[in-house]
């Protein structure tokens, strides 16, 4: 999967991913109306439209683009009936041969995150059959609980050649108030990102590992310093766009390939027809704005990537 | 709702937890046949199983225990079915009058917290009306993203009167990969330990805060020092029985009232039957194996309490 995906990259010239985390206050009225009307305003009638939401984009953007990033959390408010749109998103971005980074950011340990790794990539046993629950190819993993928490997700990535991504250093603002923390002069985030590098070894794809890294956008010098730690992780981005990071800041997250990141933008490209750069648009077509800020992002960043 | 879980360990005098965490290996092979028969060999099917052998269990030992603590991940990965057994077990165990905390350990920063923590522990607004999706009373949260991550949940926590338990120092053996890690001369989950005292005096009941702390049984004097930095927290400690923690080891954990920690057993109480202490029970009356479980763990936590 981590070889499909540098395919993937390569062939559409897009080293990102479109993160899709409907909020229900991003969704136009007329899709909220239609979902509203068949189901009333109920969980399941909440889930229809983030599902007609998400169809919409992913039908206006897929040939741009090499992966999507489903958020959990945002099917996950729903219950059930949000889980049910999240896999059907899956589903459908699989049918349109898209690589799916779901972010689950689960971390737990021994047979719990066994549970984990195979309700997300790999297959339970029921009796005598086997079953895909969630079925994502690759899932954010949270590292505070060590390798035990890793190694059983590792397991399940060897047998289904799927991957992970672990959180080394996020975008958010607060991020530094342990992840920077100085451990024998060094940022305790660089602590984490030469583990992923040895863990990164134990299932290696023919140039990247299946277990890369999440580091944000909003901090590039860090960024810079982890692509050495890291050689052969894929880094995932997040942070690009509504969190501030641009195209410029991001080209030492990449390898001298053009490889080795994946940027995500979720909002900037989701909810694009909101921005006044893409109003012009309307809540009507707001998908041909998503796939326009797609085609502004890979602008950015390749532009970026051939001036450095 | 931490002032609820004080009153009933009061009640009970058993300041422990039952960790709902039901793999099918541990269930009964008469339920899971039911269960079989009724749905075939289907994601339905074990998420029946997992429903009746809770429910029994349950039903065994209610009226000797303040609280119950499922892991979602043990329902996660049989998808959307395996989330409503989680869902009608939490509803069985709120009909019983149980605290229910959801081992979820989630963790994201922003919105997507938000969005965890409503789905979790509050309630989402779906054009003019509102739902609660899972709707337990307390939850487990990671805390590597720092503020960013934890702001969310206590705020929903404080329109809910509802609490959080934070990953402070797990009780897996490479639990000290990264949370033993010195930093200014203290461990990590000291520093943890004390951002955890900074947020709980946000949000106080009556003697505890609504912001409470994991600390794994299986390192006493890590819990030692962990009461002492965070006086007014809760400490839910997992580790018990199976893990190797004993009550001995855990007096440290608790305040001079008796109270401020909580200790969980899973596979010790609920797959009882299955030890060679319970086996004369049978896998028939593995309920019964649970409740004299539950019993001894009372006795052995109770002395170890008088003793200090």
């Amino acid at each position: 999967m981590i070889n499909k995906l540098c395919e993937k990259i390569r062939k559409t010239n897009a080293p990102i991913v479109v993160g899709l985390d409907p909020m229900l206050s991003y969704i136009p009225e007329h899709i909220l109306k239609d979902a509203f009307r068949e189901y009333g305003e109920t969980l399941k009638g909440a889930a229809e439209a983030v599902w007609q939401y998400n169809k919409a984009i992913i039908d206006a953007t897929w040939d741009l683009i090499p992966a999507v990033k489903p958020q959990i959390a945002m099917y996950e408010q729903f219950g059930v009936e949000g889980l049910q749109a999240f896999n059907k998103t899956v589903d459908y971005c699989h049918e349109k041969d898209l690589v799916v980074i779901g972010d689950i950011k689960r971390g737990d340990i021994g047979s719990t995150s066994a549970a984990y790794a195979a309700g997300h990539l790999g297959k339970v046993q029921v009796g005598s059959k086997t079953y895909r629950a969630f079925d994502e190819d690759f899932a954010t993993v949270n590292p505070y609980l060590g390798t035990d928490g890793i190694k059983p997700f590792v397991d399940v990535c060897k047998e289904e050649k799927k991957g992970i991504f672990i959180l080394v250093k996020t975008s958010n603002p607060s991020s530094g108030e342990f992840q920077d923390r100085l451990i024998d002069g060094k940022p305790l985030y660089e602590h984490v990102a030469e583990k992923v590098a040895a863990w990164g070894e134990e299932h290696m794809g023919d140039a990247y590992s299946y277990v890369g890294a999440v580091v944000g956008a909003t901090y590039p010098e860090v960024g810079k310093a982890l692509r050495k730690i890291m050689p052969k992780s894929f880094i995932l981005v997040p942070g690009y766009g509504a969190q501030g990071g641009k195209g410029a800041d991001l080209v030492h997250y990449f390898n001298e390939d053009g490889l080795g990141a994946i940027v995500n933008s979720s909002r900037g490209i989701i909810a694009a027809y909101k921005q006044e750069k893409y109003a012009r648009f309307g809540a009507e077509h707001f998908a041909d704005a998503s796939r326009q800020a797609v085609l502004d992002m890979i602008e950015d960043i390749s532009q970026a990537l051939e001036q450095r």
